[in-house]
C-alpha cells in the first residue's frame, strides 16, 4: 500500500483565518508536519532557530538556491524566504503529511517542482466579508487595511490554478472541508495505485 | 455560486458492498437521486416500472440509443440496458446529485460523454477479504461464487481508470470516504468556477 504522505500546500489572503482553519485541522491529525521555512532575515525577540525559522546567512540561502534546495523561494523587502526541500521529502517518505502555508507565488512554484502536491485556497465567503473582518480586527489602520484587500484581489485572481478552494464561512465546516480534501486525495485512483496493484495481482493468482 | 449537481458513478465487483456503502451515504443526503435503468427484459414479479427500472420495448430502446438518449447503453444475455440521459440531465439542471450504480463499462461510456462525472470504484481491503465474502453469504454454489470472482478479478483491471478508490473494509468508513470524495470534488477549483469569479468582481469593484 502506498504509505508516501502528502504535501499540502495552503494560501489564502491576509485576514481569509487559514491560520485558525489549520489549527483546528492539526488538533485531530496531529502527526501532520508544518515545514519550517528558511530566511536571511534576523530572528526577532523571542524567534527560534529551527521552529520559527531556519536563520541563515545570504550565502549559505544562495547556496541552496544553486543546489535546487528550496520548493520555492522569494525575496520580500530585500530578505529571502523559502521552503527547504530537504526536510519536506524526508517527511514525505515516512508517509508524514507535510503542510506548507506559503502565498501564491511560492505554490505555484512548488506544483511545478511537485505535481502531486495538492494546492488549497482558502477564501472568504464573500469578499465583503474578508473587508468585515480585516476592519473588525480594528488592530491596523485604513491604509493598511486596504493594501491588505488590494493584495487580496491579487491572490484571489490566482485562485483558479489551485486544485481546491475552502471556503472558511466557520472555521469547523472550513475544517471539515480540508479533512476531507486530503481524504479524498489519499482515495485517488492515482494515490492508491500500489494498492489496486497488490489486490489485482492477488487476483490474477487466486482466479 | 454554482449549483450544479455531482454526477457520481459508483461501481465495484460483486459481493464488494457497494449498495450496502450507498444505503449509509443516502442516509446523510437523502436529496441524492438514484437513477433508474432502461431495459428491454420483462418485469419480474414486485418490479414497479419507474422504479426498479423503466421497462420499455426494443423498437423504444432503439430509438433512444439512435436519439442520443442514454449516457451508457449496453446488452447482456439478449436483454438491452440503459442510463436515460434526461432525467439524469435534470437533476443535475436543478443542482441534484445523481449517482448512477453501473458496471464498469457502461462507467467508461459515461466518462465520455460526461468528463467531470465522479467515478468511483468500490474494491475490497483485499481479495482474499472478496473471497471470504461470497463465500460467506452461503447462497451460491462454488461455481457461481468462482466466476463472481473472475469478473472481479477482470472489473478490478478497470480499477485505475476511475476517479478515485473507496475501501470498503467497514461500511461506515467506507460511507465517510465517499462523503469526502463527493465534499472535495465540490471544492474543487474548476466546481467552484463562478464562485471563484463572483468574489474575484468584487474584488475588483471595491479595491
Amino acid at each position: 500500500m502506498n504509505n508516501k504522505g502528502l504535501l499540502i500546500v495552503f494560501s489564502g489572503p491576509s485576514g481569509v483565518g487559514k491560520g485558525t482553519v489549520l489549527k483546528e485541522y492539526l488538533k485531530k491529525y496531529p502527526d501532520t508536519a508544518f515545514s519550517v521555512s528558511a530566511t536571511t532575515r534576523s530572528p526577532r525577540e523571542g524567534e527560534v532557530d529551527g521552529q520559527h525559522y531556519y536563520f541563515m546567512s545570504r550565502s549559505d540561502f544562495d547556496r541552496l538556491v544553486e543546489n535546487d534546495g528550496f520548493l520555492e523561494h522569494a525575496e520580500f523587502a530585500g530578505n529571502c524566504y523559502g521552503t527547504p526541500r530537504g526536510p519536506v521529502e524526508e517527511n514525505l517518505q515516512k508517509g508524514i503529511d507535510v503542510v506548507l502555508e506559503i502565498e501564491v507565488q511560492g505554490a505555484l512554484q512548488v506544483k511545478e517542482k511537485c505535481p502531486d502536491a495538492l494546492l488549497i485556497f482558502v477564501m472568504p465567503p464573500s469578499f465583503e466579508e474578508l473587508r468585515r473582518r480585516l476592519f473588525g480586527r480594528g488592530t491596523e489602520d485604513e491604509a493598511t487595511v486596504n493594501r491588505r484587500l488590494s493584495n487580496a484581489a491579487r491572490e484571489m485572481g490566482i485562485a483558479k490554478s489551485y486544485d481546491y478552494i475552502v471556503i472558511n464561512d466557520s472555521v469547523d465546516d472550513a475544517a471539515l472541508q480540508l479533512e476531507s480534501i486530503v481524504c479524498a486525495a489519499k482515495h485517488s485512483a492515482k494515490y492508491l495505485n500500489e494498492f489496486i496493484d497488490e489486490v489485482e495481482h492477488d487476483a490474477e493468482t487466486c482466479c
